[in-house]
């Protein structure tokens, strides 16, 4: 890691960095909790795989899984621009254009999956 | 349950019907794999945020899961259509017209989740 | 098969067969409403650009503009699956797999753009 | 703020800017050759209909023209994130936190369209 780079991560001065700055730390146990709604969920639709549940009914629970992980996503998101891509903005150089071109091809997965 | 509907789901004469005749029965083991496995990505997501990994890297597993769930959603559908919509249509009367528009509500959920 | 199945199917022995049966025709005005309404969208939104308008607002300008897109094709599925596939279904055969492996590509080929 | 900062943003001392700075805006006849084979798409799904073409082929069609927009949904969202936001984080203050909301309202809207 060059100087650059952690001049741009603030809060990296102390040499023991326990954790990284990106966007998300802080909301983690957030995250934490709703991933594992989100892995409950998954085991949710097996159970109505094994009981034979009526397909609809499945897929609205397969549709509700689906909204609660792009929401996840687009928090994820949210943070990463407000901390990752901000900081390379601020620090401008090359770093910069790194950070857009990697948040903006996230957006396109997230917009084509 | 009216004498129409029951002769539109096939083998339901005897009374100790084990499982009804949804499109996916016949692939449930392949569903609950899948299912199982989607599950694993929710926990590794969980170790991802633990462990501050990157978020970038967060969202590329996050979109590789809803593509995995995409994927099982239409299957579900297509074995719906090809079962349940099928029996639906050649028993016909309004059953038909029920099954059509459950099906096509669930495409609507699935292409705006 | 009951006359009123025959009557629905295309290619029924009636020589002068003016337009094929496929399930949007009947409402094919309302289609075509829409689809004039999408063009000026287009329009719109190349005039959004030649203005200089603010990027965001050209944006909420193009999600509208997928929205209505969408619900187009979402009614034209829903007219497929009730007429070509539902015809298919009730006269059986390899013709009904092939509707439904269509109908579902097309899903698939919606959801994923 | 350096100087090369100051002549990025819109709204600058110099009393004749005769556009605004927005990240599209170099790209504009690119935007607008985009946009306009949108619209003749538009027109084309309009003669599809009139001619009674099949529904699958139509729903193809429409397929193609959504991945068009969000193309250039995404392609405005990547100019206005170099851009727009970067300035604004360059800037700090309130703005940037408008910024940024704004910006992963426009994905949001995007994912869910």
């Amino acid at each position: 890691m060059t100087e650059e780079q952690v001049a741009e991560q603030p809060g990296t001065e102390e040499p023991v960095a326990e954790q990284p700055d990106y966007g998300y730390v802080s909301a983690k146990d957030d995250y934490l909790k709703r991933l594992r709604r989100i892995e409950g969920q998954a085991r949710g639709l097996q159970r109505m795989v094994e009981d034979d549940k009526y397909c609809i009914d499945i897929l609205t629970q397969v549709s509700a899984m689906t909204k609660a992980l792009q929401a996840v996503a687009l928090g994820l998101l949210e943070d990463h621009i407000g901390s990752c891509v901000v900081n390379a903005a601020v620090a401008g150089g090359p770093e910069k254009d790194v950070k857009i071109k990697e948040a903006t091809d996230a957006i396109a997965r997230l917009v084509r999956s």
